[in-house]
């Protein structure tokens, strides 16, 4: 007896055939006929499958009459045309056998609906719901087109390490990683004495593989990493992780326009493949979760993102005549009103922002002649405003180290980044795209903390 | 002008092609003849494209003819016929545009050979040698292998937590993960209050994602993670990191059988991608660093696994009449000594030893009847013995919690994991593998600080 998942056993060909399905009961009702409905889930799709299981089966009144939601069954029998709506296939059962029950006094997972708070306290259950089944799903396919996009270009995937000892994007706040006692840690000079410690210094865990990926790109040519990110900023927001995947790619040879075609088609692919490959999936966050996100992310695909340098959006939004809560002058960050502003209401399509003010971006960006902005990149969308930042990096050894000393940083720490500069330095270029964010606008999910599978966030670190 | 790399323009088809390569020079030598060739690599293969330039360049007296290994250069040219040997074709340059030079007094990578050990201090360099190209691109090639594997046959990639609250596995030292100030920690009654710090209570750096992969396999089927892992041994020897990637497929409704058999399939679609799509760097690595790997490789790939109890493997070793360190007695844990042993003079195959002692194996792995042993395995292979451990996971609520009972574990701190036999439990079984192992046994590199791009052992976080 084959095997077979319910998204194959849903396809109208399987009908005629005998098969085994396995997995979880959603529902189960009695017809007056002497006969159940099971509604049977096993994760390959969102949709069920109906087993019609009668009263004949030797368990029919010992254990099917009582399956629950939540149990686990294995089912033997003839997949056959449905007669019911919604749906091609049913499976007529010449077996049931019962793998484990759910005690439906307990078991949290009833029909009634639950928030997607309670269910975060739930998150060993949740995936066993609609919505997460589909949200996993979803967030499956984006990591692999994200493969496939860079695979299909000639990059290579690069492990950039995850503990570090340097914070050399001075990024944000980052976690500690120590294998010293805390309570009676070694001290020299009443300080922690961390030439004791597991990795004989201060270790930290990663806020981007960036500048490693820099050492790749400029030795392989076109790289990318995928990996977690940690955070350690006390943000309790629906947008904020302490922990979370991103994707980096860099380039070598390639300056901001080559950047932001990649950061463009990129986008593009992912959007793609997620309608065509996870299209019942999307049908259910564009009914019940995001209404209208189809449209949106084929009017993304459609459309030709625009090109805009920051100097210009600073004139557009000025001209606007519009009342934003942060006025607008040149040299200041955009907030997402501007951001959305442009992209939902100006230009009514994706747009990339470029070449913003040398102040308001990290030093490893590159500079240009005018002194006052560098070839930096923001790529914004409607409703999310930024998705993706990059730049080209600055690969002038002269002009990186002036750079730095503005920004007060220790050129001794970054020895290995300068040496990229002074032995055969080129242009090159990058990215960062947060991978929870994507699927935040992909799904519509309010809270980020709904994307990924065990949110770690302030307070926060159960399962 | 197309770009082109060097993949592409050493393909004969090339010849007569317009085309621009950027990349460094390995070396330059000039001939009586009035001209250079330059040896041009940009890590898109092992070998280089000869560029010829003859001294009508403008730039051939000022730049050209001072050419040194690591600078980088862009090349613009005619693709033609080589008369060299060992290549299809050469570029004859119509221009050679200097990017950046690398000073030959200071440059450290010259001509003359380094150890590997050397390499890892100049950890930003080293992926412009012939050797650390070939292994970053077979990394690269087993990681994307790994992702194809899997999706190909409907497993979701999940990404289990990386900071965790449990040391679930009791399967070795763990890192702490902290924001305290470790010089002046909140404490209460004399110790640390963790409860003040970032996640209210001690957190940690995963050791395996197992366990959080059981909830996503016991409700969408088949999954599997890949990512990052981490053990804070003590342990300075060739085969250990303190950070390393780790593939773990997890499958509901399957037994040790079908395990193997995924396992046996996974491994083999591994060597097969490797061997057909990294061929060059394949060569090298059995030429220069594994002699005889290709022909190891594709015995594995031809042989059928073999299936050896444990109980079996300890009667065959101790009929063997060899004279092992450790003297084998059932019960015992098997060294490699053994493995190697089984694998390589007494089955002369891959072997898959299976029903190990309860004894030596975690709680988690499904007992068997006989009281004694636990559906446990390990694929074995020449020259490294072990390569994945698995096991078929105990689904039965009560034998699950006398085994942790045994074990001396706090059953309340599992209580999702409890929770998963207690709903609708399903039989399944999952595997591990480790990827930097099994690069060590694809590459031959000895020591598996080089097949990972930035080792962390003791005393190790440098990059």
């Amino acid at each position: 007896m084959d095997k077979r998942s319910v998204l194959q056993a849903r396809k109208a060909e399987s009908v005629g055939q005998q098969v085994c399905l396995e997995g979880w009961v959603r529902t189960r009702r009695d017809s007056k006929g002497g006969f159940s409905f099971i509604e049977l889930n096993d994760g390959s799709c969102l949709s069920n499958i109906q087993v019609v299981a009668d009263n004949q089966l030797p368990n029919y009144e010992s254990e099917i009459k009582h399956l629950t939601p939540g149990c686990s069954i294995r089912v033997v029998g003839e997949i056959k045309e449905s007669q019911g709506k919604g749906q091609a296939t049913e499976v007529q059962a010449s077996e049931v056998f019962l793998y484990g029950t759910a005690d439906a006094e307990t078991y949290p997972l009833q029909k009634k609906r639950h928030t997607f708070e309670k269910l975060r306290e739930w998150a060993h259950l949740r995936t066993r719901s609609n919505t997460f089944g589909s949200v996993f799903r979803v967030r499956n396919r984006v990591s692999f087109s994200i493969h496939q996009f860079f695979q299909e270009r000639g990059f290579l995937y690069v492990n950039t390490p995850i503990i570090t000892a340097s914070d050399c994007e001075g990024a944000g706040e980052m976690f500690r990683v120590t294998t010293l006692d805390v309570d009676q840690p070694p001290k020299v000079n009443g300080k922690v004495d961390f030439s004791k410690d597991f990795f004989a210094r201060p270790a930290f865990l990663t806020v981007s593989g960036q500048l490693e990926g820099e050492i790749f790109a400029t030795s392989l040519g076109k790289v990318y990493t995928f990996g977690p990110t940690f955070r350690a900023e006390n943000s309790n927001t629906s947008r904020h992780l302490a922990e979370f995947w991103m994707v980096e790619p860099e380039i070598a040879f390639a300056d901001l326009e080559e950047n932001m075609e990649v950061a463009e088609a990129f986008l593009k692919r992912i959007f793609t493949d997620v309608m065509n490959d996870c299209a019942e999936d999307m049908e259910f966050f564009n009914e019940r979760i995001a209404p209208g996100i189809l449209d949106t992310l084929q009017s993304i695909v459609d459309s030709e993102f625009l090109r805009c340098s920051y100097t210009d959006a600073i004139d557009i939004l000025q001209k606007s005549g519009q009342a934003f809560e942060y006025p607008v002058t040149w040299g200041m960050d955009l907030q997402s009103e501007h951001e959305r502003f442009l992209t939902e209401q100006h230009f009514k399509r994706p747009v990339i922002l470029h070449d913003y003010p040398r102040t308001i971006k990290p030093f490893y960006m590159r500079c240009n002649d005018d002194g006052k902005t560098v070839r930096a990149m923001d790529v914004l969308v409607p409703q999310v405003g930024e998705i993706i930042g990059g730049s080209q990096r600055e690969e002038r050894l002269d002009v990186l180290e002036s750079r730095m000393k503005e920004q007060g940083l220790n050129a001794e720490e970054y020895w290995w980044y300068l040496d990229l500069r002074r032995y055969g330095t080129v242009p090159h270029s990058g990215f960062g795209l947060g991978l929870e964010r994507v699927l935040q606008f992909i799904t519509g999910m309010g809270n980020i903390r709904d994307v990924i599978p065990f949110p770690r966030t302030p307070g926060w670190a159960e399962f």
